[in-house]
């Protein structure tokens, strides 16, 4: 194999393959970053079992062929290579010869007959929605699933589609966090549970520009999202999804219109007080145009009024700082309605439109 | 105690003194600042016992007093307050209120009565210099410091005035870094040893402007440097430094005239291909008008050629690729100068009127 592309088109490719590269693995193969010359295109190809992605670079074929290259070491010397033309070339020992102006690098690659190929997949119905809504969605959504495995439904996204709505869906047992996005048309219903590392890869690689768009696919077992010159293949989890709705409500006895951001500074200051692996609640007591938040720890204590809009009864509540400022980073509006019950009862951000709801479990505590 | 300042001169202050706080100790009262409202400013003070420092803050002393307050939560505290005025408030019991706009923080303080106040050191001869003098020479010399405590000595810098000469002198056993600045006026002669940390906290709190000056005060025991409204106290390191002008020769069988950023950068990318705790060397090939660089390890090896000007013999030699980059790192020259006699004698990269040497032992090679 010989091809020849340029430092930064080679740097773009390898960056975005890198995401699905393992950190750990009992199979030095995937932890190497496949280059297929072998079709009239250059493409890197990476693949942990569970994810795999695909990129296609600019660049001249010389020679056809194929090689595989230890990810770390490859990326490493790509990115410290003068800005220019590069030469990557491998003899029949699969020894391989990267130069780029006088600097002239030799290090041994894999056969690529060896790597673990991408699955075909059936592309079906496509889902088209623009890179700038999925990253978005993604970060609104991917802070309330589970990092342990003990539930591993939790530790995914569910996306569903009906009629021509999608709705993204995380939670952890304490919240939930739902984003609702109008597709361009009808589509049949569709429920899958999407890994949450699948989407964190690919809310780092889309560009996020509201003019691209996200071509996704689903069959039973994978998602496939192509954009730009990009495809990802995701195993998705099994299983059925719990039963969201059955969680929501409109009741409620007090509302709350509030700045996004002073609630959110003060509960940020708040939580200075408490030491990671404590469990202080904060304490919200609202009462008329007046919201108190409260904590106490064996640091000390700190208390602050906000100014706020309220409808309905007077209420005092307890809940995880942490869960409150979660939410509140990800919505993008500059006042936000709660919606609450009682102090047993979940509190609900979200908006008239309900394009975004935030379900958090209130925390038992002892007024200070 | 009452005082009321700005939050970015409390901010600015935490920041300078939290540079002598102990990361551990068995003393709680060091892990603390002290504020000092008992004259007419207000002063933050932190000592670690080698290393001590004082700074003075605007605002409004209401009520005269002092208290010790937990650094970490403090300085927590302080830096996500709304940006506005802050009260300091203690009573009796030493229990601290911060108050912030509607925020307010209550946290236990501790007596100031307990707290090591700075040593007072007698004032003698002032050696006064530039803040950006100070702080370039310091980064230009403390990489060369030895960081393991088996040679004292070789973990502080020297201090040498003689006549209208600072000279300031590291080394770790395989290097040397001299950096040499005029000052205004004729001193006395002195000799001392200064901690690294010390020099390295104090290049931090230096602002670095030219126009800026710090004033040195050296005892047998102490060092003081004082510049806006900062005084920085620290112990000195006792014992006879090592006898430098012997290392320094004058002698050279072969000179080099070289691009510093390419040598930086081919030296860089080569470095690619050694694992930390690896002792690989880089092998430099000295021929007419080019440079060989080479490098080889389990990962690969790599080559590079460097066009340079050349007096005197070809020569090859290696050397730990690290220590090159360092001294490179820090040199603001265009092009540098490498003195070399033969592969068992130390290299020296300095500049005509030696205000900067920087020597550097090369290291057993098997030719590639």
């Amino acid at each position: 194999m010989k091809i020849v592309c340029s430092k930064s088109n080679l740097v773009k490719g390898v960056n975005i393959v890198s995401k699905a590269v393992p950190s750990k693995t009992t199979m030095p193969i995937l932890e190497c970053i496949l280059i297929d010359a072998n079709m009239d295109v250059i493409k890197l190809t990476s693949n942990d079992m569970e994810l795999g992605i695909q990129t296609e670079i600019e660049g001249e074929i010389i020679k056809h062929g194929m090689i595989a290259i230890d990810a770390k070491i490859f990326s490493e010397i790509v990115r410290k290579l003068p800005d220019n033309d590069v030469i990557i070339e491998t003899d029949e020992n699969l020894q391989t010869t990267i130069t780029c102006e006088k600097a002239k690098f030799n290090i041994s690659g894999k056969s690529g007959e060896d790597f673990a190929y991408l699955p075909i997949i059936e592309k079906n119905e496509t889902i088209v929605v623009s890179q700038f809504t999925l990253k978005e969605v993604i970060r609104q959504t991917i802070f309330s699933i589970a990092d342990n495995e003990s539930n591993k439904l939790m530790t995914g996204e569910l996306f569903e589609i009906h009629d021509n709505i999608l709705r993204v869906v995380s939670l952890d047992g304490h919240r939930l966090s739902i984003r609702k996005i109008e597709l361009k048309q009808q589509y049949s219903d569709k429920k899958i549970v999407v890994p949450g590392k699948t989407l964190m890869e690919v809310s780092k690689i889309l560009s996020g520009e509201a003019e691209s768009e996200v071509c996704m696919y689903f069959t039973n077992n994978h998602i496939v999202f192509e954009f730009d010159r990009t495809v990802v293949v995701s195993r998705l989890i099994e299983g059925e999804y719990f039963k969201i709705d059955q969680m929501l409500s409109n009741d409620y006895e007090t509302k709350v219109k509030i700045n996004k951001k002073e609630l959110l500074n003060c509960i940020d200051r708040a939580t200075l007080l408490v030491k990671e692996g404590d469990k202080k609640p904060i304490i919200i007591n609202i009462g008329d145009e007046i919201m108190e938040l409260k904590i106490k720890s064996q640091l000390g204590s700190m208390n602050e009024d906000i100014v706020i809009n309220k409808e309905g009864k007077d209420l005092m509540i307890g809940f995880n700082p942490k869960f409150l400022i979660d939410a509140l980073r990800v919505i993008d509006d500059e006042e936000v309605d709660l919606y609450l019950m009682n102090a047993k009862a979940p509190c609900f951000i979200k908006d008239e439109d309900e394009n975004y709801i935030y379900l958090i479990l209130p925390v038992n505590f002892n007024a200070i």
